[in-house]
């Protein structure tokens, strides 16, 4: 029978879907420097304001892969923008989509939110699906695993899943 | 009565409220080219990465028009950012609010999500809304309708609502 | 007992949370003019088109306060990015995360939508929320309480939860 109710509260610890994969970003570094293997760029350089990078902001289509290792399998995409966004110490803002498309999943996975760099984890905003993903909402944890020089670093991405449909 | 329940779960094909509208994107292309009827422009240059525009960031305040033709009813305008993001392929990302003033309705409805731009039809997700769209979320579909040169082309949007208050 | 049931709607005018306070924006304005107490920075400028800096995009970590001066308490911080996005007026486009790290609160809320800056009030989607905001959703309303010049200007942001777990 149906009742007009009050939402059922959503379990932080208990996601109706969870994946935990590995997000590499490799920059362009400028003047054909890495142009076969970089997969992001920056589209505004950073500015004077302060000492942290802020104001670059860099349009990337990411691999996305099982393992830490670049090489492990890819399962996922990711496309979108990040920026740098304080003065004196390094922070992040992402607005980005998971593109899956392998035999076991199909869809997308909207994300954005504050990525707070010094921070061991912080949390951003699962907003929207779709596909195999339909409707979807949750929290994507960000963790750094790892930074290279200027023009890599890897975040491990912990993906709850709190609407399934 | 009320009873803590699990949520109605959505029907894909049974969205609460549907509009199929049309989006024009008009890009200007500078030396005062286009001024007078651009609606577009890029924030953002394509870089030296690939050879797809990537790194191209596109500001727009575009008219939602009824039927393809840009000279039909303007039923809302389109307003916020694309950008083309991979290298070797054109992908957009698009993050954008529609706005309604007109007789027949009054307020936002706020997309995002990436844009396959090779595949027919490719969904981003309606993640909020405001005024007559209090707090909708649901899924757009986006088509390519027409590519004219570098600087028109027009979308077919069919924006399924699933929560309508 | 639990069913599968309907939505309760929400209630406009009563939010389960709610909070107002004030936004500042302080625009760096180049050549070491306000490099101590900018906040804010340019990281595209304004283009040709039209004559309302469309194309101008902001990235900023500026604080938020419970009163109107700058002086009081910092209750939050908000990070991300504005541009304008009209010819020939002022409009602007938002995305950020406000994020709370007080004795009070811990977590961010995530906003987005247009800021259609010549009405009194206007409504943004609240997309999601982490910490203390788990999964939140709702409506952000801002108002323009003053602009001083180029480089500072303040809004009243009115923040209506509708989901609070």
């Amino acid at each position: 029978h149906s009742a007009s109710c009050y939402r059922k509260p959503y379990t932080p610890h208990k996601p109706c879907k969870r994946f935990v994969f590995f997000y590499h970003d490799k920059l362009y570094m400028g003047k054909n420097s890495n142009l076969s293997n970089a997969t992001s760029v920056a589209a505004a350089n950073q500015t004077l304001l302060g000492n942290s990078q802020m104001g670059m902001l860099v349009i990337f289509s990411d691999p996305i892969t099982s393992d830490r290792s670049l090489d492990s399998p890819h399962v996922a995409k990711a496309t979108g923008f990040y920026f740098y966004d304080t003065k004196d110490t390094y922070n992040a803002w992402f607005a980005y989509t998971i593109i899956f498309n392998s035999s076991e999943y199909k869809g997308t996975i909207n994300i954005m939110g504050a990525d707070l760099m010094g921070v061991k984890t912080r949390d951003l905003s699962v907003v929207g699906g779709t596909g195999d993903f339909f409707m979807t909402r949750g929290i994507a944890t960000f963790e750094t695993d790892a930074t290279e020089g200027f023009d890599y670093f890897r975040l491990k991405m912990d993906i709850k899943l709190y609407e399934c449909y």
